[in-house]
């Protein structure tokens, strides 16, 4: 049928193995975030246009998915809504449209797809799920550490264990600019710049910090310093810098607090996060044998004023719930095979269906042969592939005597049971 | 914050309580179909727009909701892509992409949401879930009771538990108008006329069909014979016609195979269901206490080719969930509590975060106070505002005693114990 048949560039069709997977996850996940307090959030698909728009900076306002206006506005070619491109903005929508309705602090997850118009690559989607965790109305660190432990338990919960949170601070990284005699102005590009270091390498930092007017040997010493990735040598810089060392307390605040976690959790000076929304201590987390960050966060009280609600102090992350999944999808899983099959050797069968019900209610996954042979052999290498541990036959000679015989699918071992007596038989021998 | 902060029209945001009522009915529906061995099937959120284009005729496809071409594309004002308006129409693509990956007969279920650009009004959404269950690719009448079966416990797993199902069959239906003489090329009109009986009484169906060029009196035996809704009346006309016979044939032997259901599957004459698609027998589910059905499904043969799939069999149903759930909006339903709320009084707070990490691991649902006041008696309050069954406390008094109060919040019974068998002791009260 062409490419028409295919899903649409960038998206998926989840058949069972593979969705089973994802499900499991995803509940996986939510009862660590139901642990620790958060509830759950649903927002729309998609959002206003107007909410979404100038949120997201210009290279991502590209990569929404709008929705024409409908009917006999269609016409127009003009949109009016867009498909979410994140749970953050939604969020900031919601406490601005319930805040009175909501809980303060107002502790929140959220596991949904979002859309991003992204040019489609390997590992990388257009429909894909975040999964983000967030508190929001508190000031305390205490929130800041919950969030960690959150997503360490998170991490855990999806199979992943070898992992260190990189924690650094926005306002740690601000001061070493300052003791660089570098601007506040300039800072967010010199931050962005310096963000690209295990990316391009120093020489291309310092080149590009050149560019944005840093005097060559000023790049040099703020690229030295990160690149070191040492704390001590951070702090003594800082030392006589306020702002610098208001960034050191945060992350020293935080590595105290999320003390359980052992040496989980450490000051990386080399980590410099992308965004530049975050207030206080940020951290991401890398984990042996995962490319990447298989999730990242931080707090970040002045966004959700900044995304259109109202002006409140907020913390969170985000587990890279499809990172983690995709370098699962080479592990060979067992697909869900039947408890019992029922075969269907024509006569009466409303009785096999009887039967069917029961082992249901009592919570067996039972299937029916619906093909079209009559012929047993063929109904048996059915309840094969179906991976059934337990079939019932009801041919003519079972039929004549109110009886079924059931099969140990594994053993070939079968036995004749009266009708009424069947579905006891059955649930015993599986244990029920 | 006007209009833009609001979800858009016909679409909600889903707080804490609410959600969980719907994650909760969602998973008890997907549990019943996964004991009848269907499998779950997730599609992406939108199609390509040649996928849908034609399939649901034209009232249907300005209900579409189609997404703007992107990037250099999007100026031209032309959409590529629409959003799902049901779960049938991914169903044939996803046999015409995956057909050979897929188990035959292909028994499947798929749950989610759906977007129609319907006018909102009380109940109806731009955004709803629908609950689908069909199997592929078995002409078999035991894939038909499967299905009923199916919808029938689906229906008592969400708490409705007096409900009908009504059966009747398109080719019933047809043949009675053989017998009055009105021929196959009106047929399609008549049916939609007389699927309106309940809605318009039988003189306007009258006046519609003679409309639609059927004599007068032939129009009134017709409405006469469906209104009566007698099985015996609608059995006798069809005595002589073979088409009907047939029909009669399918809905006996689905009336026979579902015989476990009891006296909760009639034949009802005065049942046509509106879309054209269906071939074999149809049905309703009408229940007390909710307007309209509750479910409803059928056999049909010729869809899946319709839609673009290869030609197979098929036969399914759907579970009106989002009526079943408004219906329950009303009942007061407990918020989700604490099982531990933890104070905060100042001093070293990792112990208390460490003690929060041991009895999340445990599986309970702990929360710390993250608020700003350093008062016991707020602290406290806000540990019964979060139904908190029990407040850990760790005052400057426990922290130099190395211990912490652990207070029962509806007795106030409170004891000391030493840090070290916080967890265990707490978990001992809550009987872990």
């Amino acid at each position: 049928m062409g490419q028409a048949a295919q899903a649409p560039s960038g998206t998926r069709d989840f058949l069972a193995d593979e969705l089973r997977r994802r499900k499991s996850a995803i509940a996986a996940v939510s009862e660590v975030f139901e642990r620790y307090g958060f509830d759950p959030l649903e927002t729309p698909a998609f959002e206003r246009l107007e909410v979404v728009t100038g949120k997201y900076g210009e290279e991502a306002s590209s990569l929404l998915f709008k929705i024409l206006r409908r009917g006999v506005h269609e016409a127009g070619g003009q949109a009016d809504l867009a498909l979410r491109y994140d749970h953050t903005v939604p969020l900031a929508r919601v406490i601005g449209t319930h805040g009175s309705k909501l809980p303060s602090p107002f502790k929140r997850y959220a596991i949904g797809p979002v859309w991003r118009a992204d040019r489609p690559q390997e590992g990388r989607f257009r429909e894909f799920v975040q999964c983000d965790v967030d508190t929001v109305g508190s000031h305390s660190p205490l929130a800041d550490a919950e969030v960690v432990y959150a997503v360490a338990d998170a991490l855990e919960a999806l199979g992943v264990d070898d992992f260190r949170f990189l924690v650094n601070s926005r306002e740690a990284l601000r001061g070493l600019l300052e003791v660089y005699g570098v601007g506040a102005e300039s800072g967010e590009g010199v931050l962005a710049a310096l963000d690209k270091l295990d990316k391009i390498g120093g020489d291309a930092v310092v080149a590009e910090l050149a560019q944005r007017g840093v005097a060559t040997d000023t790049a040099e010493g703020i690229v030295a310093d990160i690149a070191a990735d040492s704390p001590d040598r951070i702090r003594a810089k800082l030392e006589a810098n306020p702002r610098g060392k208001q960034g050191l307390a945060d992350i020293d605040q935080l590595l105290k607090l999320a003390g359980g976690l052992g040496g989980r959790v450490v000051f990386a000076p080399r980590m410099v996060r992308g965004l530049d929304y975050y207030t206080g201590a940020i951290w991401e987390v890398e984990a042996a044998g995962y490319p990447g960050a298989v999730a990242a966060g931080g707090r970040y009280d002045r966004l959700v004023a900044a995304l259109g609600g109202p002006d409140v102090p907020a913390v969170g992350g985000s587990v890279g719930i499809e990172r983690i999944l995709a370098m699962r999808e080479t592990t060979a899983e067992d697909g869900q095979g039947l408890d019992v099959a029922l075969t269907a050797l024509g006569g009466d069968e409303s009785g096999m269906l009887r039967l069917a019900h029961d082992l249901r209610r009592c919570g067996l996954r039972v299937g029916t042969y619906l093909g079209s042979s009559t012929k047993l052999a063929k109904q048996l290498k059915w309840a094969h592939e179906q991976q059934a541990r337990l079939a019932v036959i009801r041919g003519a000679d079972e039929q004549a005597a109110g009886e079924v015989t059931v099969r140990d699918m594994a053993s070939g071992e079968q036995h004749r049971v009266p009708d009424e007596g069947a579905a006891a038989y059955v649930e015993r021998l599986l244990g029920r």
